[in-house]
């Protein structure tokens, strides 16, 4: 499995059903929003307005499940491995496929993933380290009827390896940048006992610091907070990948 | 003449009438367009498309003329110098006030000026020069009725300085970053004796080399060449001065 085609038509096909973090070294990963067309404008300023969280790659035409410009010829309706399914608020099913879902209106927004990044840290000398999906008490700025709070990953890491991660991830803006905090998890209102999704940390072991940044997961958070009426989405760790390189899409 | 704030009073209140180009070093300074809310969403993924054009500072809410995050208690109606006025693709009017032409349904987008990153270039070495606002044959990206040909800025300078310049405004991504061409005119379909706006040039002076920058006119291009049924813009170079301070916009 070497390419982003080859790795989105086993998707497609069913051959592929797990994550995709740590794979496929090299290109942009993405996380997914799908919203009927009357939602979609308010997302977008939402999306302007937390750019950190939700640095938005693609905004597709209303109706058509191809991302022409970062991923052409793929089906965002099929290509992941896996979607998550908000009614309301809640989340009603995550399903392989979205081909029974998919409305004439419907408008895809691929935001850039953290996971488009792990690779570059690990080349950079920092050690791959679990991630996980986290509460904050951390407002985002609202837009129309799209509000709630700030969602982020954590790794836990060396001082020396935070200086690095910082520096590093700066340089990759449209996959969620530089960490928003590093530190004290209270400060943010996070709960390491109480991820989202990941294995609970107990205690920060005495030489490692956590370093948390924005995540992609915000969408998912604000669609159960904002009882959107219907969205779809990526579920967390089962990422679209793009056909774009991370490394030409990343600043000096 | 020290602040934004009094910047933007002295436009509002008809004592400042001129250009910004090279004045209030420091501030973020942003073009302007205002469109009823119908044709917002379109422009939003005009922007999303076109990020080194259409680099999206702020979105106002509906109606409200207030930039909220970019210059609260700024009034976009009265606080530029001079806007232009189209009405299905023709430039109908300049004025000084737009308070007349606000729909309670107006969106206003403020979009990252290269006039910002004037003052950085100076203080690199680089000398200021004229700058002149050109048509280019390259397309932007369409989304739904907004299409038309990218507008260019253009400084001449020695290629020592176009090195410096280039690394320099790559680190304005929200005001529009690095040039997007360097060299030879014609290779993407620039006549530099009929600029839009500025001085023409009938020579390149042999020790010089034409820099250009993706310009913020694009939208006002766009407009004319869509027939955009009622669009208003800045007048080029009287721009809009935010509170953000330039070097706390732009990347390491």
């Amino acid at each position: 499995m070497t390419t982003a085609t080859e790795a989105r038509l086993a998707m497609r096909g069913g051959e592929w059903t797990g994550m995709t973090t740590f794979k496929l070294p090299g290109w942009v990963q993405c996380n997914l929003v799908v919203l009927p067309k009357v939602d979609a404008y308010d997302f977008l300023v939402f999306c302007q307005r937390n750019p950190k969280a939700c640095p938005v790659i693609e905004v597709t035409d209303p109706g058509n499940p191809e991302p022409r410009f970062s991923a052409p010829g793929a089906d965002l309706r099929t290509d992941l491995a896996r979607y998550a399914v908000y009614r309301k608020g809640v989340l009603t099913e995550e399903v392989e496929d979205i081909k029974p879902l998919w409305q004439e209106d419907s408008v895809a927004f691929l935001i850039g993933s953290s996971l488009t990044f792990d690779f570059a840290l690990e080349r950079a000398g920092v050690p791959m380290s679990q991630v996980r999906v986290l509460d904050t008490t951390i407002p985002t700025i609202p837009a129309g009827k799209f509000s709630g709070p700030l969602v982020v990953t954590v790794r836990l890491m060396t001082p020396a390896h935070a200086i690095i991660a910082t520096q590093l991830t700066a340089r990759f803006p449209f996959n969620h940048g530089a960490p928003i905090h590093i530190g004290d998890p209270g400060a943010i209102g996070v709960d390491l006992q109480r991820p989202l999704s990941g294995v609970p940390v107990t205690s920060v072991p005495p030489e490692l610091v956590p370093v948390f940044w924005a995540c992609g997961v915000t969408p998912q958070r604000v669609a159960m907070i904002s009882k959107i009426d219907f969205m779809i989405t990526h579920v967390s760790g089962y990422a679209f990948i793009t056909d774009l390189k991370a490394d030409q899409f990343c600043t000096p």
